[in-house]
């Protein structure tokens, strides 16, 4: 699976590896991690076209089965919301367009589900991050642990959002 | 060229073929004029993929050389900005794709251009934009005549954008 958070100047990602839906017990690996950053003294146009074409090659070489990104809708200003916008707009698209499923979780949620509690820093995270999957230092920049605990994050939400749909799956079929 | 005014429910958009700079002269003609619609009942990442299904039909079948879109930084809330940046960042990653080139002007360049002051209301580009045309009726929903003028305002401005242009080249190259 992967992680997206989505940014024009540095989207971070994060494909994961994860054979169960534990992420306590780090088993969950991070096949990739890492940004995708585009130039900040080109336009707007082309870096969206560049991020793209990056998404694409991500989504091509690891065909991960569902994209997990961030909700994003208060706490940021009119400027970040359009910038955050684009790029997951078109994370999105492509993600579709690749046969993924696609989930969105609200910053709480994934602080909740990698460090505990929602109300967690990026330092926090980071550490978890590095903590729950192994790694030698904690990933840098955030928005490359950012990627990874959104993935970290469906992975412990999944069996509770595939029950759901199943109940209601039942429900509907009353 | 192709005016595109973004947005997830409904996306306006605008086909035009102008023969010269004047567009109080009449000679522009909307060759397509109407807006994608997405389902509001579906998923996010289902109609933004959607959208980008559509947009590059229309692209693949008009093969516009330039696409104009609204730049929108301003008098719009955090949760309207997302969606708007989500379908603009489709297109406009789309348009790049497809070989075009891509400008963005604000919605006071755009009324300035089309109806002669910054401060005009949506009727009032509904009106030029029908006059402009030489359409039947106004343009509706608002959001294609919203499309249909930011192509007209891209066919009166890019002379002097093609001026300013050959100025930055020349200053550039002493």
């Amino acid at each position: 699976m992967l992680g997206i958070d989505p940014g024009l100047s540095r989207c971070g990602y994060c494909v994961l590896d994860a054979p169960g839906p534990q992420v306590r017990d780090r088993s969950a690996r991070a096949v990739a991690l890492g940004v995708i950053r585009t130039p900040t003294d080109a336009a707007v146009h082309l870096r969206l076209a560049e991020l793209q074409h990056e998404l694409r090659a991500l989504l091509l070489e690891y065909r991960p089965t569902v994209l997990a990104v961030e909700r994003v809708l208060f706490q940021v200003n009119v400027r970040t919301a359009m910038s955050v916008g684009q790029a997951s707009g078109i994370a999105m698209a492509e993600a579709v367009h690749a046969g993924c499923d696609v989930v969105e979780y609200s910053p709480n949620e994934v602080k909740s589900a990698v460090a505990g509690w929602g109300g967690a820093d990026k330092a926090q995270v980071q550490t978890m991050v590095q903590t729950l999957l192994g790694l030698p230092r904690p990933p840098h920049p955030p928005d490359a642990a950012d990627a990874a605990a959104l993935a970290l994050c469906h992975v412990a939400m999944a069996p509770l959002r595939d029950a759901a749909r199943r109940a209601g799956d039942r429900g509907a079929s009353v």
